[in-house]
């Protein structure tokens, strides 16, 4: 990838992350979409670095992204900071304005704070009838986001218009996750006889290049959600 | 209050709230510091209006603000919208520099997902017992935030240097709700010892004239509250 002009800090910012984060996804798709040269770091969580206890002391969590010596954590506040940076540097993840920021933000919020925690208690089900359960509570949700591509899109391939923006990068990073939950509990969470847009909206993000070269593949993705499942069986046998 | 010139709508804002939200006091704490005039409507949230249900029908909550007839929700996504439609009316409520603004995004987020969430379980205490136990949790958070006052100001008055800033609003605008619960629960959230730099950035906040103005009296707020618990003290008996 080339070096695109601009950023706040000398030299390549470095990114921490680990490799199937969908927090960390969300990054290395922005930095893509901006064409903008990185350094990726992969933690160990189990052993987490100095370089990231000292640069996130708050929360100790990836992804963190340094500019010039300088952190910044937290998926959404980084894509800020990435489209803030690097104004002129590729695509511009928020639309100039301001109503239209406003409600980028709010959607990205929405992901975050209400369907993004009704998918993590599918992701961590471990029954077929907390998957049910849980799927169940996830669908409300689910058609609210089908609403907002409708309006957001207002015909056009993404969230963001005509190009991804905030709003497709905060959702489309968890897709492979997704997916993965999918396989394991038989559910279709993006259904496209029930979802069209959306449905239609994953294929197409998934197929773009920023895109493409940073979501670890789908079957490393599922092997890694079984491993996790296998722990949290054994850790709930041995209590 | 003087209209400022600006904004994205034609026409005075409108403003749908409840007296007591501290999230509405956000919003009109952030209006003032702006200067701008507003229609305030006050909602029952025992009876939300038609227009409330229509203008934030994912949350249904307040507040949202109403700009040329088109609604922004949520309290600090309106924040960003009124510093961004009014980018030349009063104070700028997010610094231009974009990795000071990342920080402020940062502490912002740590003050609605972290610090309030601690806060709210204390709030909800119904015994000496759990008022000890959720005030104990609630101690760390405050340290992190007297941390991060002291990096935010940098010797200045404010998290947001000279002015009050995204991240005053964001706190600031629930210290009256924290005196209410100190006098029931008989502690002293933000206390003076402990936390020098945040004990006297409050003294400050509720000094400023675009606070005074719209944060309600403290013996409403906590006969309201003394109200609340009656009823949830009610509640619980009855089940």
């Amino acid at each position: 990838m080339a070096e695109a002009g601009g950023g706040v800090g000398a030299g390549v910012p470095r990114l921490l992350g680990t490799w199937s984060s969908p927090w960390v996804i969300r990054v290395r798709v922005a930095l893509g979409l901006k064409g903008l040269s990185y350094e990726y770091v992969e933690e160990d969580l189990a052993s987490k670095s100095e370089l990231l206890l000292r640069s996130n002391p708050v929360h100790k969590k990836v992804p963190v992204l340094i500019d010039g010596g300088r952190p910044v954590c937290e998926s959404l506040v980084i894509l800020e900071y990435v489209d803030e940076a690097w104004p002129a540097a590729g695509t511009r993840l928020l639309p100039s304005d301001p109503y239209d920021r406003a409600t980028a933000r709010f959607w990205a919020a929405y992901v975050n704070d209400t369907f993004l925690p009704l998918f993590r208690a599918l992701f961590r089900s471990m029954t077929a009838e907390q998957s049910a359960e849980a799927f169940k509570n996830a669908v409300p949700a689910v058609e609210t986001l089908e609403r907002a591509f409708g309006e957001c899109s207002r015909g056009k391939p993404f969230f963001g218009g005509d190009a991804v923006g905030l709003v497709d990068v905060a959702l489309g990073s968890h897709l492979v996750w997704f997916r993965a939950v999918d396989e394991v509990a038989g559910t279709t969470l993006l259904d496209g006889a029930k979802f069209p847009g959306l449905a239609a909206w994953a294929e197409r993000f998934m197929a773009v290049d920023a895109v493409k070269e940073v979501v670890p593949d789908a079957g490393k993705v599922l092997e890694q959600y079984k491993g996790f499942r296998a722990k949290w069986m054994a850790a709930a046998g041995s209590t």
